[in-house]
């Protein structure tokens, strides 16, 4: 079990190497809402995403040998950019498995942190055995998206700052993909916060949490489709022990109300954030009245997105 | 001649009313031009630009009767929006005559701060006419969007800010379209930091600025065509007449280096810039080498950006 001392010297080492994000208002959603909306503004985290603190939590953790050794990691998405920038910044070696099809902007994101990239096909099983080569050939140390005891102690740290900042709490709602920023914010609000209610939010076409969170067993998805695409993956053992214990519920939302609430971020906070960021916003939208009149917290995960089609559309 | 005590009041008064805007830093940017960038990020003032400056001084110097009667102006853009959310908020009537061919999401906008939207055919001489023809009708004051004592007076609060945050800038940048903003920071900078050399930024495109400046008269241009719709609009007497004397030099910029500026600040940034803020930048990026080294503030301008094609294509 992750003890509050653990979060909390996590807190304070990461505070050397990582932003504390700003935790935005916006009129515009209070008053529509009819509540006080935190947005805590993950998007402008190194790296663009909360990611850069489970990674760097990770590294930091790590002996001498595996330092020395390097880290590995598969992802197609954040977290690559995020292990990428960590292992640059505390100057050890990093490989990042990516699928062939992943978008261009992120594995130059990732190459431009000087990881090296290897890709592979776009398949699960394909990510593991290029990742288990890797390991053979170099020995580095294999840091896990989301499933992993420092990763979620770093993905904590983000309510931890909530906290600080803001008291009595009603609610605070993150998305859940794997589960690590789920499971890390539910256990800073256990021990920081414990009347605040914890809410995992989820997109429809990829509602494993939900399903899993509602049959107490866990239920992944195959093959989800989702603009959210930080979203698609499945609870870990780990987080999903976390996230019975700590979470209050699991809102869902379909496709429609994650794209109608990242454009109202967009154009009315002026902000970049990612489909998966959209998705506690949009759960909010669709359960007003159970929001009405509470002081709730929203964890904005990040704002990687791809604007290729946009800018060639303009460009034409 | 506009006064240092006249800006300072207005940089007071506007306080109460409008937020003061962050300045923002990036190490992306820093890097890459070598230099100390800052972003005055006016995408965050009320109504998504700096216009809710210049409209809410220019309504806060009218009498008794003039607040009576109520405010109109023709727009087909910020200064509209700005005009509308500055008479709601002091509570007076305001009627904003339109160009049928504006993007919807603006008219909406306007409407939405409870202003009366009357459209026009989109040429100079309907909304002219279609203005004069409201004044007749209500005796509302015409607010003009840049031409005008008032409005620059409230432009200007903007670099105020800046040179109340920041020490030692060696260079202030602003886009140029009628030039209110660039003659409040002229002037601005003149009485608070005679040593900053302040530069204007315009789209090639929409070069009549550039052009006045150099030949020292004012040259209109006739249907610019650039992706800044913000900067489309030609110097005028007054404005020209303070850019003579407060600017040192114009940049101009291709419309692709606008869009490849703005798409940076879009992916490194995380934040939502209009094309017209992206110009300063831009310039920047072309003209490196004198800007490496210094200390440079620059004024984004605002974030108002349709986001119809975008998604339209996302949700096909």
């Amino acid at each position: 079990m992750i003890s509050k001392k653990e979060i909390l010297e996590a807190a304070d080492k990461l505070a050397f190497h990582i932003h504390k994000t700003p935790i935005l208002e916006s009129q515009y959603f209070n008053d529509l809402i009819g509540a006080k909306l935190y947005f805590k503004a993950e998007n402008f985290q190194k790296t663009g995403s909360f990611k850069a603190r489970g990674a760097t939590n990770s590294i930091l953790n790590l002996n001498e040998q595996q330092l020395k050794n390097g880290v590995a990691t598969h992802s197609s998405g954040n977290h690559g950019q995020a292990l990428a920038w960590a292992a640059n910044k505390l100057s050890i070696p990093c490989w990042v498995i990516m699928p062939s099809n992943a978008p261009e902007i992120k594995k130059k994101a990732v190459k431009g942190y000087g990881a090296i990239v290897i890709e592979c096909i776009p398949t699960l099983e394909a990510r593991e055995d290029g990742l288990k080569e890797i390991q053979r050939e170099t020995g580095a140390v294999f840091i896990p998206p989301f499933n992993f005891h420092n990763t979620i102690v770093g993905q904590a740290t983000a309510a931890v700052e909530i906290y600080k900042e803001l008291e009595n709490l009603d609610c605070i709602l993150a998305p859940v993909g794997g589960g690590g920023l789920l499971s890390g914010t539910a256990l800073a609000s256990k021990y920081l916060s414990p009347s605040t209610e914890v809410f995992g939010c989820e997109p429809l076409n990829a509602n494993d949490a939900w399903q899993s969170f509602n049959e107490k067993r866990l239920i992944p998805v195959k093959n989800p489709n989702t603009i959210a695409d930080g979203l698609k993956t499945s609870l870990g053992d780990l987080t999903f022990t976390y996230i019975l214990e700590g979470v209050k519920d699991i809102f869902t939302c379909t496709e429609d109300e994650i794209k109608e609430a990242m454009r109202m971020v967009w154009e009315r906070m002026k902000i970049i954030i990612e489909p998966s960021s959209a998705v506690p916003l949009a759960c909010i939208l669709k359960n007003k009245n159970y929001f009405k009149g509470k002081k709730i917290a929203l964890i904005i995960s990040g704002g990687n997105v791809d604007f290729d089609g946009f800018f060639n559309q303009q460009g034409s």
